[in-house]
């Protein structure tokens, strides 16, 4: 159960009502994710990260579908049950496969574990990124 | 200063020899990255983690650089000082432009804000993936 | 369901008993929260932890609703459930109104958010604290 | 040192300008701090981060020393060394002296215990925030 | 519920049959766990990751206790919910008593907090190992 | 560099001295770690931690070294790089071998990727504990 009450999706606060909206139309949904409905117990708060997040899950120099892909991979690794449903489904929404799916796991199990293992040897970096 | 001496890149052991190279042949690279050397101390357990992570990172039903990706937003994500030099090294050479870095970085900072907003919040997961 | 099984609040063990009364009675509540009876399992562990948290939870130079926030910021950025509600229960209790709790939110976002860019770029502190 | 070349504190970019220049007066400092250098990569993302950083670290129904405390909270508990450096000299700016940091990290240190204990005993959660 | 449909225990696909068949004979089980039925979703690397653990959990060097012992240690400090009830299990069923539990834990706890308060204050490592 | 200035070993302080001299006669050592001149700034809190470790690391139905493993298991998974140097020479030095290093790691390691697997594909709990 949310720490909060979920704000309605009828709500006629007029931050939260365009927020909403452009939640809606941008997603093409028709109806409002929790998240955000939690969000809204503070409007500024709420839009702020909307507009934030808009702006940045738009497709750029990378695409929506590997932009989602990262989404999962650090939602796993912190381990939020919420966000990995979502991007999860958000993936999957995209087109990957479920084949896919197991490779794009694999590779985070995979670095979850060399993190840790260098970590716990202490290994100086010795493979610089060049000068871009 | 790491937490075990590593093991040179002359090793004579077997494994350690067959490992380190496989290293160097499969990532055409010409000495050791330090990871491996570590590593090198528990023969077994460094070709356990080698055949494991080469098998994983050949490009499949996932490209090379998205797998790259997802390395490097996992490393980030854990603070992982040694794996986010190697991984910001590797998207690179695979042709990942600062730009796109900017891009992937940015994804990488948003969810790991929404990601404790989500539990902070103790929001119940609405959006699940269907069958696949 | 929890691993171990609870501790009856009507336990006679000699430590046990004196914890859970001084629990009472300090946090003014007539009942043992679960995380209490789970510990008593090992009541001389129960008996540490207790009394260095009501050691370091008294307001001393940081008042109660300040080390209340700071409790809930850490249990947000480990994804705690339990200790996620607990916290905001009593930073409620306390006074903090749910436009604050929206601020402090907000907060935790932001620099769980920061922190793993400032990873992320490997950036060197510039910003050190002077002498105190 | 850090994954990319830091960018000038003389850019010319309109966005980097402009960002920085609103930096150093809102801050009131005479330098970039070196993350917003690195962020200066993407002036996108710079101004995003930027702009919602000062929106919701100025002070509303939180003051600000709250806030930097919370993003020290943060940041130890995540173990981010630039972040560590540059909250702890925000709050020693704003005043906080050394005795009170000393009971600010006392609190840190315990609920990264107690949130690992009530993780590790799966107790379910029983002390519920209430409407607000 | 799963993000994934999880395989039958009676599936026939080669890969999948065989590291089923082996899961329940050497841990002497007549039921597949959840976990591996998720990853079963794509049989290589349900295999890579079977065939590794059973590798690294065998008692070598380190007893089997020992071993579950620190799973159970990483899991909570992980807060992973499946496998804290997956590796209590396992060290109860290897002879765990509750009050070596009750000790096993008490350090998980106090080191989660040891670890932010070094981090906290930034110190330098001044207790290194020798060479080994 | 350490974000406070560390407590001379030579203090005079009442509760610090009695402190140091307890770690230096109980640890049979002639300095003081720095983790411990840093939190000599808070005597108070000094005294709270120092206390507290002797008594749960203390050999008691789990053994010292064990708990020295679960110690490093720990800081290796939050990846505290002072942790993990202390940690690792305390190992050494009751006794483990580079060999059985490289098994305790090899663990640590897996259930890090493990964890991260098992909340990815959010698999409900199968394996729980008994009564005890």
């Amino acid at each position: 159960m949310s720490t909060v009450q979920l704000v309605s999706e009828d709500s006629s606060h007029p931050i939260v009502r365009r927020v909403f909206d452009d939640i809606k139309a941008t997603k093409k949904i028709d109806h409002i994710p929790n998240i955000w409905r939690a969000l809204a117990t503070h409007p500024e708060h709420l839009e702020l990260c909307w507009t934030r997040l808009k702006a940045i899950m738009a497709p750029g120099r990378v695409d929506a579908l590997t932009k989602e892909i990262i989404a999962l991979a650090v939602s796993a690794t912190n381990g939020c049950n919420y966000c990995i449903n979502s991007h999860t489904a958000a993936v999957q929404k995209l087109g990957l496969t479920l084949e896919q799916l197991g490779e794009v796991l694999a590779v985070v199990g995979l670095f979850n574990q060399m993190n840790k293992l260098a970590d716990a040897f202490q290994v100086t970096p010795d493979i610089l990124p060049k000068d871009w």
